[in-house]
C-alpha cells in the first residue's frame, strides 16, 4: 500500500462531537446494507462506523464513519469496538472467534457469536435447530456421492438431493441440487463441509424479519412472499400471499427461533412452505435482510433504523405495514455496464416507485439495488416495480 | 485559519467514482434540510456536495460530500458549482447576484434566482405577487411611524399594524406587532426595509409543498395545517383539517403561484385562512421546508427525494399521503442544554413514533429535530408525537 493509496480521511474526521451524538454503531462491512444503516443513523444521531474494504464501499460513499481493514483481523475489529458502543455487522463473513474474542475483552457485539454461528454454518444451523425441535427439511451431513445416495434411499425421500456448503453460501452460491451418486461426488470434490438435504416441494417461500432487542423486548414484520430466481431473491410481496393461518405460524415460529437462539439486532428467517402447508426452516440471516427492504416505505419502522434500536438496545418501532400491499424487486446487474445515471429518470417516471441504488459497480447478476411500490394490491404495484427495474437493468442473458 | 483547523477532507475523498452515481447536486448550507437531503441523495445514488460553515454542520456529520466557504464568497460559490450538476439551496442566504452570476457562467442554479427572490425580499415578494394577482394582506413600505399610522388609517385597517423586515427574517424574527406610531417608529429605528401589513384575522395557517422541474412539470402535496408559537411552527397535521374545498383552493393557489414565479426544486407556500375563508399568502421558501419534513414518512415521496429529482430535472414522485393523518412535531431546544443520547430511549418507546435528530447544539427555541406520527386520526397522532417531543425536550422557560 502507497502513500497515496491510504485514504486521507481518519476515521474520526466526520464523527460529531459526543454531545451531537445518540449513540455510536460499528459495523463490520460497507455494502448495501451498512449503506442503507447510515440512512437511518442520520435520523436517530447515530454515528456509524464501518470497517470497509475499500473507500469506494457503498456505505463509505454514503458517508458513514469508516476505516479500512479486513474482518478477518482482529486487531482491526479491536479498534472499531473500541471506538463505538456495540460492534455489528453488515455480512457473515467475519471469524466467529474473533467476535468472541471481542465478547470476551468485555465490547457489545449484537448478534452475540454464538447467535452468529446460525447465520454462519448451515450445518450448525441445521443440528442446532432440530435439536431445539423447529422443523427443518431432512438432513445429514455428507462427504461422498455414496452417503448422498444412501440419504436418497431413506430420510431424504429420493433423488434429487439438495447439496449445501455449510459455509460461504450466499444467492445461490454453495448450493446444488444432484441427481445421482456421480453428480453429487463431483460437488463434493470442491472440499469444505457439505450437508444433504431432502429436495423439499416447495409451494412458496416465505421470510420473517424480527428484532430483538439484548433485553429481550421482540419485534416481528409481517411475513413476505420471496421469490428466487436461481437462488437469487429476485422480488418479494408484503404481506405474503399466503393463508392468514399459516402467515400466523410463520410469524411465530421465527419470533419462538430468535428468542430460542437469543439472537439479537436484525434476524431474518428463510422458511419454505411445501405443498401440504407445512412451514420448514431454510435459513437464519443474522442482520438486516434482502427480504426486509420493503419495510423502508412498506413499514412503519424501517428493518434498518430497527437493527440500530435493537443493538443499543432502545426501544423497537412498530412493525406495521402502512399500505396494503408493498413489494420490491431488485436490481441485478445485465449483462453490459449500466450507465444508472443515463436510465434512472425514466424508471422514475413510473408512478410512485422508490428507487435505492447501491453504489455498486455493476456485475453480471450482482444486487445493485432495489426498487419498492405501495398499492392496494400487490400485483399491480409488483407491475409497477417491474416496469421500473426493467428500465433500470437489462435482463440477464 | 490554523493548519488543524483545515478539514483534512478534501471535497472528493467522498465523492464516489462518477460511474457510480447517477447525478451530482451542489447545496450552499449545510443545516438539518441538507442533512435530511443526504438521506435522499443515498437512494438515488446522487452525490450531494454541500457548501458548510463547519465541519460540525448538520449535512457534513451525515455524511454529505463538503467543502468549507461562505455563502458570501462568489469564488466558493464558484468551485462548488464547477464539481456539480446543479446548484440549490439549504437557506436563502445567500447573494443573488452572485448565484445570477453563476447562471451567467453557465451554471444550472435551481431555483433561478429572479424565482429566489421571492424567498429573500418579503417586499418584493408582496408586490410581485400582488401584481401577479394572487391575494396577499394589504401593505405597504414604511419608514417611519407617520407611515405606518397612515397606513393603519386607510389600507391597514386599524391597529395593530405588523412589521416586517424585508429580508433576513426567519423563525418569527423580524415579525413585530405595533400598535401606534411610536412603538413602529422604535422598530424602524433597527434600519433596513420594512413593510406594514394588516393584522389579518387568521383562523388557520396553512402551508402547501410543490415540487416542479426547470422542464414545468409540477407535483403538490396535499395541504399542511401549522400550528406557530412566536413565529416559529411547533407542530403540523397532514391533511389540514380544513373543508375540502378551502384545501382544493390553497393547492391550486401554491402550484399557480410556483408556476407564476418560474419556481424549480421544492417551493414551499404559507397562507392565511381568515376568519372569513379568504385564502392570502404569506410567505415563500424557494427550498425544502419545515412544512415538508412530515413527507419523509407521511408521503410516498418526502420532499428531499422530491427536490433532487425536481433539480435535476427527473420526473416527480407520487405525493400521495400513506396514512389517514400524520404529524410532526419540532423539537425546540430547552433552557438547559439536553443529552438527547440519553433521553432517546424514552422517547422510541412511544409507539409509532419516528425520530429526527439534526446533529445540532441545543440552544433555547432552536430547532435540533422533529417527531413524526402516522395515525387513523389526527388527534390521536399529535398526542403520541408530543409525549414524545416532551422526552426529548423541556418546554421552553
Amino acid at each position: 500500500v502507497t502513500e497515496a493509496q491510504v485514504p486521507a480521511v481518519s476515521a474520526a474526521t466526520r464523527a460529531p462531537a459526543s454531545h451531537l451524538t445518540t449513540g455510536r454503531v460499528g459495523m463490520v462491512g460497507a455494502g448495501q446494507l451498512a449503506r442503507m444503516t447510515q440512512r437511518a443513523a442520520i435520523d436517530l444521531g447515530v454515528h456509524l462506523e464501518v470497517l470497509a474494504a475499500s473507500a469506494d464501499d457503498p456505505a463509505v460513499t454514503a458517508g458513514a464513519g469508516y476505516r479500512i481493514g479486513s474482518p478477518d483481523d482482529l486487531d482491526a475489529l479491536r479498534g472499531l469496538a473500541a471506538d463505538v458502543d456495540v460492534v455489528t455487522l453488515d455480512h457473515e463473513l467475519v471469524p466467529n472467534e474473533h467476535l468472541r474474542a471481542l465478547v470476551e475483552a468485555g465490547h457489545r457485539v449484537a448478534p452475540d457469536p454464538a447467535a452468529l454461528a446460525f447465520g454462519q454454518d448451515k450445518q450448525h444451523a441445521r443440528r442446532e435447530l432440530a435439536a431445539l425441535g423447529f422443523p427443518v427439511p431432512a438432513f445429514t451431513t455428507v462427504s461422498s456421492g455414496a452417503e448422498v445416495a444412501a440419504f436418497a434411499d431413506g430420510e431424504g425421500g429420493g433423488w434429487p438431493v439438495v447439496l449445501k456448503a455449510a459455509r460461504g453460501g450466499y444467492d445461490g452460491r454453495g448450493v446444488e441440487v444432484v441427481v445421482d451418486a456421480a453428480d453429487a461426488d463431483e460437488v463434493l470434490r470442491r472440499g469444505g463441509t457439505w450437508i444433504a438435504e431432502a429436495h423439499v416441494d416447495i409451494a412458496t417461500e416465505l421470510a420473517v424479519v424480527v428484532a430483538r432487542r439484548p433485553s429481550g423486548e421482540a419485534a416481528t414484520y409481517p411475513v413476505v412472499e420471496t421469490v428466487q430466481r436461481d437462488g437469487i431473491c429476485v422480488e418479494l410481496v408484503l404481506p405474503a400471499r399466503v393463508d392468514t393461518e399459516v402467515a400466523r405460524r410463520a410469524e411465530a415460529l421465527a419470533t419462538d427461533i430468535v428468542a430460542a437462539i437469543d439472537g439479537t439486532g436484525i434476524v431474518a428467517t428463510e422458511l419454505f412452505v411445501t405443498g401440504s402447508g407445512e412451514l420448514l426452516v431454510n435459513e437464519l440471516a443474522l442482520r438486516p435482510h434482502n427480504s426486509g427492504h420493503v419495510t423502508i416505505e412498506g413499514a412503519v419502522t424501517s428493518q434498518f433504523h430497527q437493527h440500530l434500536r435493537a443493538v443499543l438496545d432502545w426501544p423497537l418501532g412498530a412493525t406495521d405495514a402502512v399500505a396494503p400491499a408493498a413489494v420490491m424487486v431488485n436490481l441485478l446487474g445485465g449483462p453490459a455496464p449500466t450507465d444508472l445515471g443515463a436510465r434512472l429518470p425514466s424508471a422514475l417516471a413510473i408512478p410512485g416507485v422508490a428507487v435505492h441504488l447501491y453504489g455498486k459497480v455493476s456485475r453480471p447478476g450482482r444486487k445493485i439495488g432495489h426498487v419498492t411500490a405501495l398499492g392496494d394490491d400487490a400485483d399491480e404495484a409488483l407491475e409497477r416495480a417491474r416496469e421500473a427495474a426493467s428500465r433500470l437493468v437489462d435482463p440477464q442473458d
